[in-house]
């Protein structure tokens, strides 16, 4: 496995993510794609910030299948989701920051609308700040299988880009390798706190 | 004293509750049980983030005696009581947040409730963000004793888990072992920062 | 260009600013003037806080043109129109703060007044906390000659110092050597986040 | 000079300082008493964070006379004022941070008042969080003598212990020697922030 170099950056991203403190309590999964038909996905209850190559574990996209016999994240079928859905995607990462849980309980409505902000520009396919950029937010649920069909419904209608959040739990976002992944983490994370800081000034 | 592991993982939690900024000013106080009988606290007055093993005393749970001699942590005595009504209780942590010392005053009630986070799962035997995690609140005394026997009067008569508030004083939790002490203080402190911000944006 | 002090030490500016997070998600670009003609930019999409020498493109000052033919960031107008204008700035700093983002659209007036605080003197020229500093917000605009003209214009008619605001996307700030642009990012930073919380405070 | 433990310990209190980052931009002075007629002050302008021992002035306490010819810190007068009044005072910190700055302009009267912490223990001769410590609030002046003479009038009828803020622009603490004047400004620097925090959220 030590030959993979998404791998290798998706560790690095892991330790970046534990110093940022966006995965207190060994929260939080990580994944990256390792071709069409599966994707490698961090062990549960491990340490974000401190995971090794060797605490990820093979899982088949199709079927959620561990050949290992190891426990993957509890989340992995919101991974494979994305996986299944978008060919384009290549790496997944799913936080728990305190902008991302608190922001996602504050707005009720079941979308957190970003606009006025140049950072929607480190959004892939964003041009301007002047776009709205929509980040879907899903009820919480234990039950992940039915997380997972709610997030592929609102896939079937709608355009489902960079993220979603999960209300009082945190964010998923993903790219098409582990590079755009992060920066999309990076600037949705940055947009987040302003948006909460800003909603604090304008008392909305 | 240096093969005791326990004690190592606990050196290891003060050093990072240093770098987390939780023990302010030589604050605090942390503790690992040895066997039925006895403990080991910090002593009195250390910085917490620079601790080594021979900062920690040994005490007897059943009368706070040191036979050192040495000076150990003024509350000592609630370490000491968590141990003896709780056999499975293994590490103490007690911190001084800036978020524990401001929330405890702000919630008037005896309690800060918790509901809705996903995080909640990091505390044992939390399986859902549906239920409700009650932390007690504690008014602050500077006689230990009293205080302890006011929590001691609590636990006859309610469940006391995870850990309790001093109001404008900070927070006492614990766990099995310091791993699973450290990750209730990583859980709380993060649940404590999403409920103030929270409650700051929806001005409750 | 390793002789170059100014750019080792612009180099080193970047560094300590990638640790303040203050260019996330490769926002941003730094330069430095080499000569009356020309100055040093940053390459375009690369992530401040780990730029090396190398990553600083050669621009012609008048024109905005790169002999190596490699890209320059997308805002490198902005830092030409400031070394034409003023003969003193010797660097250039453009970072992307939430502080930034969040009080420049929260101030709807056309600029930032600061005063009445002692850090007013980490200015240039600044020598009283009585003093006004008004640092100009310009509407955000992804057409960059037409942003420069703005900017342009306001320097026609009114000095122009320090540094200055575009809603929602960042602050550019300058001075006669990287040393001095340092200090004023750092003065300005400070402001900005004493100002958010005091608008905070006072509920203004 | 490398041989005076006390040097040491405030060179390495101001690397600690400067790392949580209350004296940006140069900002902030510190000193440390040699005997009853000297102390050694920072030099006007250098980075607090990266000082040595040799960018410390000796100084005269009884006229601010600095035999070298070397400018120190603009405002040595307020710590020489400090070290005449008080034999037991051995070191100053003046610090610039934004939780000191803000709420010295967000409190209108002539004084934080700090009770019900528990932290307040953290100041020599707090005993108890049911006392009040009054943290005095002067007006900013740029004339230092003026500054000093107010700040001895007071003294000459109240109390003056720890510290005092000085409105916009930071904080004065101090103690018996270095170890205790850092004590003291970890303890007050937390109060601050409890009480921002306090009452943003009580909407004081």
């Amino acid at each position: 496995m030590s030959e993979n170099p998404e791998l290798a950056a998706l560790v690095a991203a892991c330790h970046w993510i534990g110093q940022k403190g966006w995965c207190p309590a060994t929260g939080g999964n990580m994944s990256v794609r390792l071709d069409e038909d599966r994707c490698l996905i961090s062990e549960s209850g491990k340490d974000k910030g401190s995971l090794h190559q060797d605490d990820f574990l093979r899982v088949n996209i199709a079927d959620n299948h561990v050949p290992s016999g190891r426990t993957p994240s509890a989340e992995t079928g919101l991974h494979t989701l994305l996986y299944r859905r978008f060919a384009s995607v290549g790496a997944v990462l799913h936080t728990h920051s305190v902008n991302a849980t608190v922001l996602s309980r504050v707005e009720k409505s079941d979308a957190l609308v970003l606009e006025g902000y140049e950072m929607q520009k480190s959004l892939q396919g964003q041009h301007t700040h002047l776009d709205r950029v929509a980040i879907p937010i899903f009820a919480n649920d234990q039950d992940i299988p039915a997380l997972a069909a709610r997030v592929a419904a609102y896939a079937d209608t709608q355009a489902l880009r960079y993220g979603f959040l999960v209300r009082g739990h945190g964010l998923y976002c993903w790219g098409d390798d582990v590079a755009q992944a992060r920066r999309h983490l990076e600037g949705l994370e940055f947009l987040f706190q302003c948006e909460l800081q800003r909603r604090l000034l304008e008392a909305k």
